[in-house]
C-alpha cells in the first residue's frame, strides 16, 4: 500500500465520489454530521476528505459551517459533451419556442432509465414545475420520457416495462401492454402528448431530436396547463423547433411523410 | 496505511480531481496517455483512477476511446447553490431582455481574479462570443468583469491592479491609475460600458445585480455588435433587468438618486 493507487486508495476516491452523492435537489446543503450519517462513517475521516473537495472547489463551506457543491465542480461538469453541444444546438429554438408561448420550454436526455434534462427556460408567470437543468424523471410518465422510450432499443423499453411502473396521477399510463402501444403511436406520430400523467396541473408535447446519425438522442417539450385543453395546438411548433435542433446537430431529416409531393 | 482515510489515499483524491482538470472547453475530449502525460504520472495508475471517474460517470469514454467529462458530474454539478439560486431568479429576466433585444444576454460572478459565465442566453443571429456558461474571463476587459470589480474589496481591486493586465484589444485600458477612475465612474453610473475591450466586434453593457444582503453578488451584461454605436441605448433595459434579478434575490434597492421625489 501507500502508493497512491492500490486497491485502498481507489477505494479513497469512491469514497470521495461519495460524499458528493449525499447531495441533491432537496438536500444541497449539509452538515458534516449529516454527511457522516448519509454514508454511514466516522465524521473523522469524512471530515479530512470534505477538506479534500473544498480545497479543490468540490464542496463550498458556507458561513453556517454546512457544505453545498463548489463552482469549481459545476464548472468541470459544464464541460460534459453531452449536455454542452446539446445546449448549445437547442438554445436559439428554445428561444424561439419560448417567445412564440412564455410557457416553460425544456431539452432532455435518456441516460439509463430516466430522462435527464440538460436546459430549460421559463418565464415570470409559466406553468410552475419541478424540472430543472440536472432533474432526473420517470420515462414512462413524461413527454421527454415517452419520446425517448419510443425511440429506444428493445431492451431498454422491456427492462422500463418490466417495472415497477409507478402511478403518479390517476391519468398515468402503468399498464405494460397498453403503454407499448402508447409508445407505437408515439414513434408513428412523430410527437408525445402526456396529458396530466405526471402532474394533475400540467400537460406536457414532446418530439424528438435527432442527431448527426439521425439516431434519436434528445427530446423537446413544452408544458402548459392542462386545464384548458390546449395542449394539442402546441404539437406544431414543437415538432418545427426538435426539427430546426436536429439540423443543427446535423441530422438529414426526411420530408414529412403527410406532405405531398409537390409541397 | 491502508486505511482509505490517510495521507497517502487522500492524495489518491487529489490525483482523481486533478484528472478532471485536464479537461477544459479547448480539450474537452482527451485519451489515456494524453491525460497521464498532462499529469506528469503513469499510465498504468492513471488509467486505474479513470476506470473509477467512468464507473461514477465523471468521465464518459467515446467510441474512439477517448474520455470527456460525464453526464453524472455535470447533473451534481448543477446542484451548485452559486450557480443555481442565481440562475432561477436571473432566468425570466434574461429572457425577457432576450425577448426586447434578440441579443446575447448573459449573468456572471466573480470567482477569484476572473468572471464565471453562469447563463447566457442567444439567438441564431445574436453577436458571435466566446462566453459560454462555465467560462472564465478577465475581470478588466469585460463588462460584467467591470462592474464586479467596481464592487469588490479594495484586496481584490489592488490584486487585479498590480497585473499582469493583458491588452485585449487597443481600445482596452490596461493603465492601473486609468482603470481605478474607470471602475469609479462605473460604481457611481450603477452600469459599465466596455466597448471592444475584449473583442474589436463587440460592445458590452453591463449592470450590478445585489443580493439579500444588498452586496454585488453577479453582473448581468448584454453583448452588442460594436460597429453601430447604439450599445448606450441599451443601459436602461440593462440595469431595469439587473435590479428586478436584485430583487428576486431578495434585495432592498435604493431609488435610483437621480429620479426626483415625485417619482
Amino acid at each position: 500500500m501507500g502508493t497512491g493507487t492500490g486497491v485502498d486508495s481507489l477505494t479513497s476516491t469512491r469514497r470521495a465520489l461519495a460524499v458528493l452523492d449525499c447531495f441533491a435537489a432537496d438536500a444541497p446543503a449539509l452538515t458534516l454530521s449529516e454527511i457522516a450519517r448519509r454514508l454511514g462513517r466516522p465524521v473523522s475521516s469524512t471530515h479530512r476528505q470534505i477538506k479534500e473537495l473544498v480545497r479543490w472547489g468540490a464542496l463550498e463551506r458556507d458561513e453556517s459551517g454546512r457544505y453545498s457543491i463548489g463552482l469549481h465542480l459545476w464548472e468541470v461538469g459544464a464541460l460534459a459533451p453531452r449536455s454542452k453541444g446539446l445546449r448549445e444546438a437547442a438554445v436559439p429554438f428554445l428561444e424561439d419556442l419560448y417567445e412564440a408561448t412564455h410557457e416553460n420550454v425544456q431539452v432532455a436526455i435518456l441516460d439509463g432509465t430516466e430522462v435527464v434534462y440538460v436546459e430549460r427556460l421559463f418565464g415570470h408567470h409559466a406553468t410552475r414545475i419541478i424540472a430543472r437543468p440536472g432533474t432526473r424523471l420517470p420515462l414512462h410518465a413524461t413527454g421527454v420520457g415517452r419520446v425517448l422510450l419510443a425511440h429506444a432499443g428493445p431492451e431498454l423499453v422491456n427492462e422500463v416495462l418490466a417495472g415497477p411502473l409507478r402511478r403518479y396521477t390517476e391519468y398515468c399510463t402503468v399498464d405494460p401492454r397498453a403503454l407499448r402501444r402508447e409508445l407505437a403511436t408515439v414513434r408513428r406520430a412523430g410527437y408525445a402528448i402526456s396529458d396530466r400523467q405526471f402532474e394533475l396541473v400540467s400537460t406536457s408535447v414532446a418530439a424528438p431530436i435527432r442527431g448527426a446519425g439521425n439516431n434519436v438522442v434528445a427530446a423537446l417539450s413544452i408544458i402548459v396547463p392542462a386545464r384548458d385543453g390546449t395542449a394539442r395546438g402546441f404539437v406544431p411548433a414543437v415538432v418545427a423547433a426538435a426539427r430546426g435542433i436536429s439540423r443543427a446537430l446535423g441530422a438529414r431529416l426526411p420530408r414529412p411523410a403527410d406532405l405531398p409531393e409537390s409541397y
